[in-house]
Protein backbone atom coordinates (compact mmCIF):
# COMPACT_ATOMS: atom_id res chain seq x y z
CA UNK A 1 0.00 0.00 0.00
CA UNK A 2 1.50 3.16 -0.64
CA UNK A 3 0.96 6.47 1.47
CA UNK A 4 -0.78 9.93 1.11
CA UNK A 5 -0.08 13.17 3.37
CA UNK A 6 -0.93 16.75 3.48
CA UNK A 7 1.34 19.86 2.97
CA UNK A 8 -0.91 23.18 3.44
CA UNK A 9 1.55 25.60 2.50
CA UNK A 10 4.30 25.90 0.25
CA UNK A 11 5.89 27.53 3.38
CA UNK A 12 5.89 24.34 4.72
CA UNK A 13 7.21 22.09 1.48
CA UNK A 14 10.57 22.11 2.64
CA UNK A 15 9.46 19.98 5.54
CA UNK A 16 8.38 16.88 3.46
CA UNK A 17 10.11 14.65 0.57
CA UNK A 18 9.03 15.89 -2.74
CA UNK A 19 11.61 13.58 -4.52
CA UNK A 20 10.02 10.28 -5.62
CA UNK A 21 6.57 11.20 -4.71
CA UNK A 22 3.67 12.31 -7.02
CA UNK A 23 2.60 15.34 -6.08
CA UNK A 24 -0.72 17.32 -6.40
CA UNK A 25 -0.82 21.08 -6.56
CA UNK A 26 -4.37 22.25 -5.41
CA UNK A 27 -4.81 25.96 -5.57
CA UNK A 28 -8.92 25.22 -5.82
CA UNK A 29 -10.02 28.99 -5.46
CA UNK A 30 -9.08 29.45 -8.59
CA UNK A 31 -5.63 28.26 -10.89
CA UNK A 32 -6.06 24.34 -10.69
CA UNK A 33 -9.65 25.00 -11.08
CA UNK A 34 -8.54 26.91 -14.15
CA UNK A 35 -6.22 24.85 -15.29
CA UNK A 36 -8.58 21.86 -15.74
CA UNK A 37 -11.26 23.49 -17.21
CA UNK A 38 -9.64 24.84 -19.74
CA UNK A 39 -7.77 21.55 -20.97
CA UNK A 40 -10.98 20.04 -20.62
CA UNK A 41 -12.15 22.09 -23.11
CA UNK A 42 -9.63 22.27 -25.73
CA UNK A 43 -6.63 24.82 -24.83
CA UNK A 44 -3.96 22.29 -25.76
CA UNK A 45 -1.11 22.99 -23.08
CA UNK A 46 -0.44 25.36 -19.99
CA UNK A 47 2.83 26.92 -19.34
CA UNK A 48 2.55 28.44 -15.92
CA UNK A 49 4.46 31.12 -14.78
CA UNK A 50 5.51 32.56 -11.42
CA UNK A 51 5.83 36.26 -12.24
CA UNK A 52 3.87 38.52 -14.08
CA UNK A 53 6.58 39.49 -16.43
CA UNK A 54 7.83 35.94 -17.94
CA UNK A 55 4.05 34.85 -18.71
CA UNK A 56 3.08 38.43 -20.27
CA UNK A 57 6.10 37.90 -22.53
CA UNK A 58 4.54 34.65 -24.07
CA UNK A 59 2.08 36.67 -25.85
CA UNK A 60 4.62 37.22 -28.67
CA UNK A 61 4.66 34.14 -28.94
CA UNK A 62 1.20 33.25 -29.94
CA UNK A 63 0.28 32.00 -26.25
CA UNK A 64 -3.12 33.46 -24.82
CA UNK A 65 -2.04 35.10 -21.51
CA UNK A 66 -3.51 34.76 -18.38
CA UNK A 67 -2.49 36.57 -14.93
CA UNK A 68 -4.00 37.51 -12.16
CA UNK A 69 -3.05 38.64 -8.88
CA UNK A 70 -5.02 39.18 -5.64
CA UNK A 71 -8.03 37.78 -7.10
CA UNK A 72 -8.33 40.20 -10.14
CA UNK A 73 -7.25 40.05 -13.79
CA UNK A 74 -3.56 41.91 -13.97
CA UNK A 75 -3.37 44.71 -15.88
CA UNK A 76 -2.63 44.04 -19.86
CA UNK A 77 -3.93 40.61 -19.28
CA UNK A 78 -6.35 39.24 -21.94
CA UNK A 79 -7.97 36.35 -19.19
CA UNK A 80 -7.74 36.68 -15.66
CA UNK A 81 -7.91 33.27 -13.43
CA UNK A 82 -11.79 32.59 -14.17
CA UNK A 83 -12.69 29.04 -15.20
CA UNK A 84 -16.31 29.82 -16.25
CA UNK A 85 -14.30 31.85 -19.38
CA UNK A 86 -13.07 28.44 -20.93
CA UNK A 87 -16.64 26.48 -20.58
CA UNK A 88 -17.78 27.28 -24.03
CA UNK A 89 -14.70 26.28 -25.68
CA UNK A 90 -13.86 29.51 -27.22
CA UNK A 91 -10.06 28.76 -26.50
CA UNK A 92 -9.89 25.71 -27.85
CA UNK A 93 -7.16 24.35 -29.92
CA UNK A 94 -5.06 27.54 -28.41
CA UNK A 95 -2.03 27.46 -25.94
CA UNK A 96 -2.07 29.40 -22.51
CA UNK A 97 0.14 31.33 -20.52
CA UNK A 98 -1.02 31.57 -16.94
CA UNK A 99 0.63 33.22 -13.69
CA UNK A 100 -1.74 33.31 -10.60
CA UNK A 101 -0.55 34.52 -6.96
CA UNK A 102 -0.30 31.07 -5.49
CA UNK A 103 -0.72 28.23 -7.86
CA UNK A 104 2.07 28.44 -9.57
CA UNK A 105 4.45 29.13 -7.28
CA UNK A 106 3.06 25.76 -5.21
CA UNK A 107 3.86 24.37 -8.81
CA UNK A 108 7.48 25.65 -8.94
CA UNK A 109 8.04 24.78 -5.66
CA UNK A 110 6.73 20.50 -6.52
CA UNK A 111 9.65 20.34 -8.94
CA UNK A 112 12.06 17.21 -8.12
CA UNK A 113 9.22 15.41 -7.68
CA UNK A 114 8.61 11.90 -9.73
CA UNK A 115 5.20 13.04 -10.89
CA UNK A 116 3.23 16.09 -10.51
CA UNK A 117 -1.04 16.77 -10.74
CA UNK A 118 -2.75 19.93 -10.74
CA UNK A 119 -5.80 18.75 -8.09
CA UNK A 120 -9.58 20.37 -8.52
CA UNK A 121 -13.11 19.20 -7.85
CA UNK A 122 -14.41 18.90 -11.13
CA UNK A 123 -11.66 16.11 -11.79
CA UNK A 124 -11.60 14.30 -8.65
CA UNK A 125 -12.03 11.29 -8.90
CA UNK A 126 -10.73 10.66 -12.69
CA UNK A 127 -7.55 12.12 -10.96
CA UNK A 128 -7.84 9.71 -7.93
CA UNK A 129 -8.28 6.67 -10.30
CA UNK A 130 -5.17 7.68 -12.59
CA UNK A 131 -3.04 8.10 -9.39
CA UNK A 132 -4.13 4.72 -8.10
CA UNK A 133 -2.74 3.52 -11.73
CA UNK A 134 0.34 4.65 -10.80
CA UNK A 135 1.61 3.11 -7.23
CA UNK A 136 3.94 6.16 -6.11
CA UNK A 137 3.47 7.67 -2.45
CA UNK A 138 1.26 10.84 -2.74
CA UNK A 139 1.95 14.23 -1.32
CA UNK A 140 -0.78 17.43 -1.55
CA UNK A 141 0.44 20.41 -1.70
CA UNK A 142 -2.09 23.05 -1.05
CA UNK A 143 -1.49 26.67 -2.56
CA UNK A 144 -2.73 28.24 0.48
CA UNK A 145 -3.49 31.84 0.98
CA UNK A 146 -0.15 33.68 1.03
CA UNK A 147 1.49 31.06 2.70
CA UNK A 148 -1.51 30.12 5.19
CA UNK A 149 -3.61 27.13 5.78
CA UNK A 150 -6.93 27.37 3.32
CA UNK A 151 -9.44 25.83 3.77
CA UNK A 152 -10.59 24.64 0.27
CA UNK A 153 -7.48 23.39 -0.58
CA UNK A 154 -7.41 21.79 2.57
CA UNK A 155 -10.76 20.02 1.82
CA UNK A 156 -9.48 19.03 -1.40
CA UNK A 157 -6.62 17.37 -0.04
CA UNK A 158 -9.06 15.63 2.42
CA UNK A 159 -11.81 14.47 -0.37
CA UNK A 160 -8.55 13.10 -2.49
CA UNK A 161 -7.51 11.21 1.12
CA UNK A 162 -10.76 9.86 1.33
CA UNK A 163 -10.77 8.79 -2.51
CA UNK A 164 -7.95 6.84 -1.85
CA UNK A 165 -9.05 5.67 0.71
CA UNK A 166 -8.24 1.70 -0.73
CA UNK A 167 -4.48 2.02 -1.73
CA UNK A 168 -2.92 5.43 -0.19
CA UNK A 169 -2.44 4.68 3.62
CA UNK A 170 -2.96 7.78 5.27
CA UNK A 171 0.02 8.09 8.03
CA UNK A 172 -0.25 11.85 8.88
CA UNK A 173 -2.08 14.23 10.82
CA UNK A 174 -3.01 16.45 7.96
CA UNK A 175 -4.01 14.32 5.97
CA UNK A 176 -6.35 12.92 9.01
CA UNK A 177 -7.37 16.03 9.84
CA UNK A 178 -8.74 16.71 6.52
CA UNK A 179 -10.46 13.78 5.84
CA UNK A 180 -12.12 13.98 8.94
CA UNK A 181 -13.66 17.34 7.73
CA UNK A 182 -14.40 16.43 4.21
CA UNK A 183 -16.33 13.28 5.33
CA UNK A 184 -18.02 15.95 7.84
CA UNK A 185 -18.62 18.98 5.12
CA UNK A 186 -18.30 17.39 2.06
CA UNK A 187 -21.93 16.98 1.11
CA UNK A 188 -22.43 20.33 1.81
CA UNK A 189 -19.29 21.95 0.73
CA UNK A 190 -20.64 25.28 -0.79
CA UNK A 191 -21.83 26.04 1.77
CA UNK A 192 -19.47 25.23 4.54
CA UNK A 193 -16.89 26.94 1.91
CA UNK A 194 -18.85 30.33 1.87
CA UNK A 195 -17.47 30.60 5.80
CA UNK A 196 -13.65 30.55 4.03
CA UNK A 197 -12.14 33.82 3.90
CA UNK A 198 -10.93 33.48 0.12
CA UNK A 199 -14.74 32.38 -1.03
CA UNK A 200 -15.24 36.02 0.64
CA UNK A 201 -12.57 37.77 -0.95
CA UNK A 202 -14.40 36.29 -4.01
CA UNK A 203 -17.72 37.18 -3.04
CA UNK A 204 -16.57 40.42 -3.06
CA UNK A 205 -15.95 40.81 -6.69
CA UNK A 206 -18.82 39.26 -7.87
CA UNK A 207 -17.32 35.68 -9.31
CA UNK A 208 -20.12 33.25 -7.58
CA UNK A 209 -20.20 31.61 -10.71
CA UNK A 210 -16.52 30.80 -10.53
CA UNK A 211 -17.17 29.75 -6.92
CA UNK A 212 -19.97 27.05 -8.12
CA UNK A 213 -17.92 25.97 -10.88
CA UNK A 214 -14.44 25.36 -8.63
CA UNK A 215 -16.89 23.57 -6.38
CA UNK A 216 -19.00 20.98 -8.56
CA UNK A 217 -17.64 17.39 -8.29
CA UNK A 218 -16.55 15.49 -11.13
CA UNK A 219 -17.71 16.79 -14.48
CA UNK A 220 -14.29 15.94 -16.23
CA UNK A 221 -12.82 12.35 -17.19
CA UNK A 222 -9.81 14.39 -18.04
CA UNK A 223 -6.58 14.17 -15.81
CA UNK A 224 -4.02 17.18 -15.67
CA UNK A 225 -0.51 16.64 -15.33
CA UNK A 226 3.17 18.75 -15.66
CA UNK A 227 5.20 17.53 -18.37
CA UNK A 228 9.21 17.19 -18.52
CA UNK A 229 9.27 20.17 -20.54
CA UNK A 230 7.15 21.98 -18.24
CA UNK A 231 3.83 22.16 -19.37
CA UNK A 232 0.56 21.42 -18.16
CA UNK A 233 -1.17 19.08 -20.57
CA UNK A 234 -3.89 16.06 -20.20
CA UNK A 235 -2.17 13.31 -19.26
CA UNK B 1 -15.68 41.87 19.68
CA UNK B 2 -12.47 40.42 19.72
CA UNK B 3 -10.59 38.07 16.97
CA UNK B 4 -9.05 34.43 16.77
CA UNK B 5 -6.45 33.05 14.63
CA UNK B 6 -4.38 29.96 14.53
CA UNK B 7 -1.51 29.60 13.51
CA UNK B 8 -0.34 25.80 12.90
CA UNK B 9 3.38 25.57 13.16
CA UNK B 10 6.12 27.91 14.41
CA UNK B 11 7.39 27.78 10.73
CA UNK B 12 4.54 29.77 9.91
CA UNK B 13 4.00 32.26 12.51
CA UNK B 14 6.15 35.00 10.35
CA UNK B 15 3.09 35.04 8.40
CA UNK B 16 0.92 36.41 11.60
CA UNK B 17 0.94 39.64 13.33
CA UNK B 18 2.32 38.88 17.01
CA UNK B 19 2.12 42.16 18.26
CA UNK B 20 -0.68 43.16 20.44
CA UNK B 21 -2.37 39.55 20.72
CA UNK B 22 -2.50 37.57 23.45
CA UNK B 23 -0.71 34.64 21.88
CA UNK B 24 -1.57 30.99 23.16
CA UNK B 25 1.24 28.91 22.68
CA UNK B 26 -0.26 24.95 23.25
CA UNK B 27 2.08 22.00 23.17
CA UNK B 28 -0.60 19.39 24.00
CA UNK B 29 1.86 16.16 23.61
CA UNK B 30 3.58 17.24 26.64
CA UNK B 31 5.23 20.03 27.28
CA UNK B 32 2.23 22.67 27.92
CA UNK B 33 0.78 19.96 29.86
CA UNK B 34 3.51 19.60 32.00
CA UNK B 35 3.70 23.48 32.10
CA UNK B 36 0.38 23.39 33.44
CA UNK B 37 0.59 20.48 35.65
CA UNK B 38 3.74 21.36 36.99
CA UNK B 39 2.35 25.03 38.10
CA UNK B 40 -1.16 23.76 39.47
CA UNK B 41 0.54 21.21 41.89
CA UNK B 42 3.21 24.07 43.44
CA UNK B 43 6.06 24.39 41.46
CA UNK B 44 6.43 27.92 41.68
CA UNK B 45 8.06 29.06 38.66
CA UNK B 46 8.99 27.46 35.08
CA UNK B 47 12.20 28.49 32.98
CA UNK B 48 11.80 27.62 29.27
CA UNK B 49 15.04 27.28 27.11
CA UNK B 50 14.98 26.56 23.75
CA UNK B 51 18.18 24.67 24.14
CA UNK B 52 19.50 21.67 26.23
CA UNK B 53 22.93 23.19 27.47
CA UNK B 54 21.32 26.64 28.33
CA UNK B 55 18.41 24.87 30.55
CA UNK B 56 20.82 21.75 32.17
CA UNK B 57 23.49 24.89 33.45
CA UNK B 58 20.26 25.84 35.66
CA UNK B 59 20.89 23.34 38.08
CA UNK B 60 23.25 24.90 39.64
CA UNK B 61 21.17 27.69 40.53
CA UNK B 62 18.78 25.47 42.27
CA UNK B 63 16.31 24.88 39.93
CA UNK B 64 15.29 21.23 38.77
CA UNK B 65 16.21 20.31 35.01
CA UNK B 66 13.54 19.01 33.19
CA UNK B 67 14.70 18.39 29.25
CA UNK B 68 13.12 16.05 26.63
CA UNK B 69 14.42 15.39 22.95
CA UNK B 70 12.25 13.07 20.54
CA UNK B 71 9.94 12.19 23.68
CA UNK B 72 12.83 10.61 25.67
CA UNK B 73 14.32 12.54 29.11
CA UNK B 74 16.99 13.95 28.06
CA UNK B 75 21.06 12.75 29.07
CA UNK B 76 21.69 13.99 32.19
CA UNK B 77 18.42 15.30 33.34
CA UNK B 78 16.18 14.71 36.47
CA UNK B 79 13.09 15.31 34.79
CA UNK B 80 11.64 14.10 31.42
CA UNK B 81 8.25 15.68 30.06
CA UNK B 82 6.06 13.57 31.78
CA UNK B 83 3.02 15.32 33.40
CA UNK B 84 2.21 12.76 35.78
CA UNK B 85 5.56 13.51 37.22
CA UNK B 86 4.41 16.53 39.05
CA UNK B 87 0.66 15.28 39.77
CA UNK B 88 1.63 13.90 43.80
CA UNK B 89 2.80 17.06 44.42
CA UNK B 90 6.18 15.78 45.04
CA UNK B 91 7.83 19.01 43.47
CA UNK B 92 5.60 21.90 45.13
CA UNK B 93 8.07 24.81 46.47
CA UNK B 94 10.56 24.15 43.93
CA UNK B 95 11.53 26.02 40.68
CA UNK B 96 11.64 24.03 37.39
CA UNK B 97 13.98 24.74 34.41
CA UNK B 98 12.97 23.56 31.10
CA UNK B 99 13.53 22.56 27.70
CA UNK B 100 11.31 20.31 25.39
CA UNK B 101 11.64 19.46 21.23
CA UNK B 102 8.71 22.01 19.92
CA UNK B 103 6.68 23.75 22.71
CA UNK B 104 9.47 26.25 24.09
CA UNK B 105 10.68 26.88 20.43
CA UNK B 106 6.92 28.05 20.18
CA UNK B 107 7.03 30.22 23.42
CA UNK B 108 10.63 32.02 22.01
CA UNK B 109 8.79 32.57 18.75
CA UNK B 110 5.76 33.82 20.19
CA UNK B 111 7.57 36.79 22.29
CA UNK B 112 6.79 40.28 21.18
CA UNK B 113 2.89 39.91 21.84
CA UNK B 114 0.72 42.03 24.37
CA UNK B 115 0.79 38.51 26.88
CA UNK B 116 1.77 34.80 26.36
CA UNK B 117 -0.23 32.45 27.84
CA UNK B 118 -0.24 28.24 27.75
CA UNK B 119 -2.81 26.22 26.84
CA UNK B 120 -3.62 22.75 27.52
CA UNK B 121 -6.87 20.31 27.65
CA UNK B 122 -6.61 20.30 31.95
CA UNK B 123 -7.20 24.09 31.97
CA UNK B 124 -9.21 25.37 28.82
CA UNK B 125 -12.19 26.60 30.75
CA UNK B 126 -10.18 28.71 32.85
CA UNK B 127 -7.70 29.61 30.50
CA UNK B 128 -10.40 31.14 27.89
CA UNK B 129 -12.37 32.70 30.75
CA UNK B 130 -9.17 34.93 32.00
CA UNK B 131 -8.75 35.46 28.11
CA UNK B 132 -11.89 37.26 28.18
CA UNK B 133 -11.25 39.60 31.12
CA UNK B 134 -8.32 40.32 28.67
CA UNK B 135 -10.00 42.19 25.84
CA UNK B 136 -7.36 41.17 23.24
CA UNK B 137 -7.17 39.42 19.46
CA UNK B 138 -5.79 36.17 20.88
CA UNK B 139 -3.35 34.25 18.32
CA UNK B 140 -3.03 30.31 18.58
CA UNK B 141 0.32 29.09 18.31
CA UNK B 142 0.57 25.56 17.78
CA UNK B 143 3.71 24.01 18.34
CA UNK B 144 3.46 21.35 15.77
CA UNK B 145 6.00 18.46 15.35
CA UNK B 146 8.80 19.48 13.72
CA UNK B 147 7.72 22.65 12.09
CA UNK B 148 4.54 20.39 10.94
CA UNK B 149 0.61 20.68 11.88
CA UNK B 150 -0.13 18.31 14.33
CA UNK B 151 -3.24 16.74 15.66
CA UNK B 152 -3.63 17.24 18.94
CA UNK B 153 -2.15 20.97 19.44
CA UNK B 154 -4.64 22.03 16.36
CA UNK B 155 -7.42 20.42 17.95
CA UNK B 156 -6.83 22.24 21.06
CA UNK B 157 -6.92 25.23 19.31
CA UNK B 158 -10.49 24.35 17.87
CA UNK B 159 -11.81 23.83 21.12
CA UNK B 160 -10.35 27.15 22.40
CA UNK B 161 -11.87 29.00 19.36
CA UNK B 162 -15.02 27.12 20.35
CA UNK B 163 -14.64 28.17 24.19
CA UNK B 164 -14.28 31.71 23.01
CA UNK B 165 -16.88 32.46 20.67
CA UNK B 166 -19.42 34.85 22.28
CA UNK B 167 -16.07 36.98 22.17
CA UNK B 168 -13.89 36.28 19.70
CA UNK B 169 -14.77 36.19 16.35
CA UNK B 170 -13.35 33.48 13.78
CA UNK B 171 -12.53 35.12 11.00
CA UNK B 172 -9.57 33.00 9.45
CA UNK B 173 -9.74 29.67 8.02
CA UNK B 174 -7.65 27.41 9.97
CA UNK B 175 -9.57 28.86 12.80
CA UNK B 176 -12.78 27.26 11.05
CA UNK B 177 -11.64 24.49 10.10
CA UNK B 178 -10.63 23.56 13.72
CA UNK B 179 -13.69 24.32 15.40
CA UNK B 180 -15.17 22.60 13.15
CA UNK B 181 -12.96 19.30 13.91
CA UNK B 182 -13.11 20.25 17.52
CA UNK B 183 -17.16 19.84 17.20
CA UNK B 184 -17.03 16.64 15.53
CA UNK B 185 -14.56 14.82 17.48
CA UNK B 186 -14.06 16.34 21.01
CA UNK B 187 -16.56 14.40 22.84
CA UNK B 188 -14.09 11.48 21.35
CA UNK B 189 -11.10 13.05 21.95
CA UNK B 190 -8.94 10.14 22.92
CA UNK B 191 -9.93 7.48 20.56
CA UNK B 192 -9.87 10.23 17.34
CA UNK B 193 -6.28 11.12 18.47
CA UNK B 194 -5.33 7.53 19.06
CA UNK B 195 -5.15 7.74 15.23
CA UNK B 196 -2.50 10.84 15.61
CA UNK B 197 1.54 10.48 14.35
CA UNK B 198 2.46 12.08 18.07
CA UNK B 199 0.41 9.70 20.25
CA UNK B 200 1.40 6.81 18.44
CA UNK B 201 5.36 7.93 18.95
CA UNK B 202 3.86 8.00 22.66
CA UNK B 203 2.40 4.47 22.87
CA UNK B 204 5.87 3.08 21.90
CA UNK B 205 7.23 4.64 25.21
CA UNK B 206 5.51 3.08 27.27
CA UNK B 207 3.62 6.75 28.61
CA UNK B 208 -0.34 6.18 28.42
CA UNK B 209 -0.92 7.98 31.59
CA UNK B 210 0.33 10.86 30.22
CA UNK B 211 -1.31 10.89 27.03
CA UNK B 212 -4.95 10.25 28.73
CA UNK B 213 -3.82 13.31 31.38
CA UNK B 214 -2.84 15.72 28.49
CA UNK B 215 -6.36 15.25 27.23
CA UNK B 216 -8.33 15.48 30.27
CA UNK B 217 -10.89 18.56 30.23
CA UNK B 218 -11.04 21.17 32.60
CA UNK B 219 -9.46 19.46 35.97
CA UNK B 220 -7.17 23.13 37.15
CA UNK B 221 -8.39 26.53 37.78
CA UNK B 222 -4.86 27.83 37.40
CA UNK B 223 -3.75 29.79 34.12
CA UNK B 224 -0.14 29.78 33.46
CA UNK B 225 1.66 32.81 31.70
CA UNK B 226 4.85 34.13 30.43
CA UNK B 227 5.86 37.10 32.72
CA UNK B 228 7.82 39.91 31.71
CA UNK B 229 10.69 38.52 33.56
CA UNK B 230 10.75 35.26 30.95
CA UNK B 231 9.37 32.77 33.72
CA UNK B 232 6.11 30.91 33.58
CA UNK B 233 4.20 31.55 36.61
CA UNK B 234 0.52 30.83 37.64
CA UNK B 235 -1.08 34.50 36.34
Amino acid sequence: MNSIEVCFSPELIHLHEVSGKLVVVVDIFRATSTMVAALAHGVTEILPFADLESCRAMQTQGYLIAGERNGLTAPGFELGNSPVAFLEGGYAGKKLAMTTTNGTLAIEKSKGAAAILIGAFPNLQATASYIQSQKLDVLVHCAGWKGRFNLEDSLYAGALVQALRESHANQEDGALAMESLFTQEGNNLANYLSQASHAKRLQNHGIEADIAFCLSLNRYEQVVGLTQKGELRVV
